[in-house]
């Protein structure tokens, strides 16, 4: 096994030398999308599980930059969903070209990731695998997003929900992402399931840690202003707890129309007096002890199984 | 063979009885774009070449649905990009739900799409030989729109550019659900290719059509105003060949700020003196004639390759 690094930077190199056709208006926002280095998190899980089934790491890497594109699609779409005018501190595709071009690079980044998967040097069964996993993860995304979207005209949104949504919307593509790099590892239907399952823990772990760092978290490390969820009435783990436990204190909060610090202190102060912050760390551990136990089940060499609860636990950014 | 109008009906039986995912507020939209009962001529493409090559209808009925779903995608999100209200007399979906919807839903219906080729009853070979035609294929169209969107803002679009861009908007797609056809019926690569190059003169002679009528046609059949393309200044057939040979004559009119029925015969008194209408029909007859051709090299009995001539003139409104 590698290290997570050596892993994003085989996938950072892979993404620089990728070439796209030659229509510089549908794929400059494609190839800027691309651009901005991120952590490259999914497509390392794909290379590292195909590793860790000992597959052949340069032969993943296609489909694995297939799992990036289609995370890099996602983004692209949302911020448009979403109204948000940056991403990663740069402008967002429909800010810097517009709605319409953002709709259209975005289709096409679609297809290109798909492509990647098509074009993937594996036989027939493997290719249809992936492809098949790809596209049934894509519908999951989506429904996670649907959701998301649909709780925005909601005030009764139930933690039960609130799990499902994060699963699909965060879990479904770390689990598509490993499931990936288990066909190309050949893995056993027990296998594949194992990764599955760490994948969707992970991810439900991951976003309510999210959810906490956004109101608990240091602004530098963040990249990001404090408070933003509150700001934006946002249904995060936080929030729906306070309203199931508190909701006369969050209305009152509410019917104050209150901005900026003085609203984000005001809700904080209701998220202290109910310890929420100690209770979703908690939940936090909770899918990440979840997320270790499932990959234990995959069978695998020590040292592989090593890496993947690293990984978990530098997911989620506490150290092992 | 059966007649378009029996194949149209197998496939609008199939629409009515298609289940979505049980999350409504998804795949209303998706429901709501599929139910207008259009023509369903590129599913009837897949089917009738299936037909031809004597592979089973019922079988290639999944795949000629995932052709309508994927047109009725781009439709869905053509209609968002070009901030058009409405379409077949309805309201747009993202005029009906919202854009972030009609977005989230259109990508949920591409997904949909690929998963009837992906669900299919054929092998692996084949259905892998649909899936890389159609993901293709969505490439294809996305760089006729990304074309179609440049146009908008150039004044000196050449009539080989045009040709470019509707080959690849509205060509690819009637191509596409050919080659899929084809792929159910297990046709040589000679017969692939002559379904192709059918459905990229096909679709090139509609669209040329379709630019006449637009300033020609009646009113009562073609369902929606006259001289809209006129009055939107889009590039066309007709709009391309005057300003190429009577630029000063079309500048006049740009600069004489018309509006409505001025502007509309305005423009037309300068196609007139240019017998453009002659000479597109000639454009369109040529096109037609090629497809013709390339149809007659698929290799089909009489009856088959009948049914493909007929289907061609049927498309363009001309009795054969």
């Amino acid at each position: 096994m590698k290290t997570i690094k050596e892993y994003s930077q085989i996938v950072n190199n892979a993404i620089a030398a990728l070439e796209y056709e030659a229509t510089p208006s549908l794929y400059d926002p494609v190839r800027y999308t691309m651009e901005g280095e991120g952590k490259r998190l999914r497509p390392v899980l794909t290379l590292a599980v195909a590793d860790a089934l000992q597959a052949d790491v340069e032969k993943a890497l296609r489909p694995a930059l297939g799992v990036e594109l289609y995370h890099n699609f996602t983004l692209l779409h949302d911020d448009i969903m979403d109204n948000s005018p940056t991403r990663r501190g740069r402008q967002a595709v429909w800010k810097k070209w517009s709605p319409a071009q953002a709709i259209l690079s975005g289709d096409a980044m679609f297809s290109v990731a798909m492509d990647c998967i098509i074009r993937s040097c594996y036989p027939d069964v493997q290719r249809l695998a992936m492809i098949e996993c790809f596209n049934t993860t894509a519908l999951a995304v989506d429904r996670g997003q649907q959701f998301d979207m649909d709780f925005e005209r909601r005030s009764d949104v139930t933690l039960e929900e609130y799990i499902d949504m994060i699963s699909l919307k965060t879990g479904a593509l770390l689990a598509g992402a490993c499931c990936i790099g288990a066909v190309c590892g050949n893995a056993s239907e027990e296998t594949r399931k194992a990764f599955n399952d760490f994948g969707i823990s992970l991810g439900i772990a991951f976003q309510i840690q999210d959810d906490i760092l956004d109101v608990y978290g240091d602004e530098a490390s963040l990249g990001k202003p404090i408070g933003g969820d509150i700001l934006n009435d946002k249904h995060t783990w936080l929030h729906i707890c306070a309203v199931e436990r508190a909701g006369a204190d969050m209305e009152s909060i509410y019917a104050g129309n209150l901005a900026g610090a003085e609203k984000i202190d005001a809700v904080r102060a209701v998220y202290d007096r109910l310890s929420l912050r100690e209770e979703g760390e908690r939940e936090v551990e909770r899918y990440l002890q979840l997320a270790v136990e499932a990959v234990e089940k995959a069978g695998l060499p020590a040292e592989a199984c090593r890496f993947f609860v690293d990984f978990a636990h530098s997911l989620i950014g506490r150290k092992k």
